[in-house]
């Protein structure tokens, strides 16, 4: 793994013939890399949560996707095809909500279709070259919004952030870390809230060890004392990713999300959603029509090992909420920070 | 340990000459009783939250200064009173935002006082009959909150709780709980969404523990899936405890309770705090004034012996927040509801 100052590690990496990532259900205890060599692996990797964030699960299905592939016989394009959309639906099965999963299979899939004339063996090297590609957009991208968006962040502020939206998230930076860490190269003086973001505690895991490793001040707070901090006058701005952000602007993030834009409402706190354009669907009209995916009992009712609840106790444990467009300030993007209508200028932006 | 129809279970019981406790910590996993002999264990109980609820910190206290005052020399009233506050003002000190520490322990000091005519001897046993009056008096108390209160519960509602209000909390019942108890009582059927509430899980550990004894349909969620759930239509009202309301109205209850309210408001959902009048504390102003306890960082940074974030990282732990009374709908006490104004109300209730 390479970093770049201290503050950009790359917790993806396609090292030839296989997948080396960080295997982040292990952080912050223990920096553990792992190298994934076939898709069941990649697939279970994003299934667990070893890798996670929507541009990373992006750019890992992407690899796996030519891992899928790679070995297939080559002798008859439309046996290949069969095998090559069942890989695609496997992988896609592993997490409803982020679309950039969705989004990386499908462009895979275009450009095979677009390549059918082709031997197959060239094909699949036309595939790994796109997943190289998409990984490289993502790097750049998210060095853009971070460049873009950190006007936001003004000397002195305390920034409110939910989940992890780091490195460990993307290709490199992140989407709403990438903002905060381009805030700190321009020497703003600058604090962070980290939500733990229950159940899985990435803000605790995470995004504090990001944080830390790039020495830019932060308190962990839990999930419930981000309002309270807003009452106090102790937040002037809220940044937080997106799983899938829809036509009008509805957005899919980690569960939570919702109650921290309708706190910062309350308390007339600029809230922002910072992702590349890769992660809007402008096939779905409204936030209703996003899946939510509803994860295992377990999660809640234990911490690793330890069972923090009764044993059997019922759950409900929906991995994301949707949070209205009307409770956006801006979203912060690679082409810059997108103000309402949303709508409209989605529409322009992803045309060109 | 008694309990009463299986859902009124008594945490605090005194056995002639000492204080026989459920140690909080241990439940869910194991329900472990321990004795306590004297004021020093008393303290620790309170302090490490073996005991809690504002409630039951009162009862425990009221016990706890018998157990520092019952060796105390009998030769000399004056010498004896100086025992005696210093021996209040330790006790005080274990805890500082929940009133009723303060005011069972002041309750106490004015019987001594009122009977220092008296010989010691006599004056301890009178105090020994106070706090067996403080005791059961709660549990009196929160009976008529549950029979007054369970109005406000409709057959088919979902209600969402924070943290435990319940027989653990407090001499038996509970405050919110006792509302939840008695309308399931009444055969209303209902359903409890459980706020986990970190840092300490009470809602995790204790809250369904009770419920679960108590057969009440509940599903337990992480804090920040209640806006979510909200927004959903799946709350029909909210209903919590409190450690201090202050003349105004202002609460000071479990941190996420302002978030809570501010959530409910929004989605105009009925927002309930259910106490005891002697959580009423009308010297205080308004909510401003309520000291508000910052508890260890390894209680975020780690469950049970878990470390879940890196070992030294920041943290913001204030244990309880404010919750202004515009945001309250009424409250709930043993001698009704109350709704707003609550400043003219309080007054002559406390009063008569």
């Amino acid at each position: 793994m390479s970093s770049d100052r201290n503050h950009a590690i790359q917790s993806i990496e396609w090292l030839e013939d296989h997948l080396h990532i960080i295997d982040q259900t292990f952080l912050p205890k223990r920096l553990v890399y792992t190298d994934l060599r076939d898709v069941g692996r990649v697939w279970e990797a994003i299934k667990k949560l070893r890798v996670r964030g929507a541009p990373a699960i992006g750019i890992a299905a992407a690899y796996g996707f030519y891992l899928g592939i790679k070995d297939l016989s080559e002798q008859n394009f439309n046996s290949f095809w069969v095998e090559v959309e069942r890989i695609a639906e496997y992988l896609n099965s592993s997490r409803p909500t982020a679309v950039n999963l969705s989004w990386a299979l499908t462009r895979l899939k275009n450009t095979i279709y677009a390549n059918k004339e082709k031997p197959v063996s060239e094909i699949k090297e036309r595939v790994l070259k796109v997943a190289i590609t998409i990984h490289e957009e993502d790097k750049r991208t998210c060095k853009q919004i971070g460049i873009k968006g950190q006007e936001i962040i003004k000397d002195g502020n305390h920034i409110l952030t939910h989940c992890n939206t780091g490195s460990l998230a993307t290709g490199q930076y992140g989407t709403a870390l990438s903002v905060i860490y381009h805030a700190h190269k321009k020497n703003k003086k600058i604090h962070v809230w980290v939500d733990e973001t229950r159940p899985l505690l990435q803000g605790a895991r995470l995004t504090t060890w990001e944080l830390d490793r790039a020495a830019i001040p932060m308190s962990l707070i839990t999930d419930s004392t981000a309002g309270y901090l807003m009452k106090l006058g102790k937040v002037d701005l809220v940044i937080v990713g997106a799983d899938r952000v829809v036509a009008n602007g509805d957005t899919a993030n980690k569960i939570g999300t919702y109650s921290l834009a309708v706190l910062a409402k309350e308390h007339e706190i600029p809230f922002y959603v910072a992702l590349p354009l890769s992660t809007i669907d402008i096939s779905l009209e409204n936030g209703n029509q996003i899946p939510i995916e509803e994860r295992d009992h377990d999660e809640i009712r234990k911490i690793g090992n330890t069972l923090i609840a009764p044993e059997k106790v019922e759950t409900f444990n929906p991995a994301f909420d949707i949070t209205p467009n009307e409770l956006i300030t801006g979203f912060v993007t690679e082409k810059g920070i997108i103000y309402p209508d949303y709508k409209e200028k989605f529409k322009k932006l992803l045309k060109g």
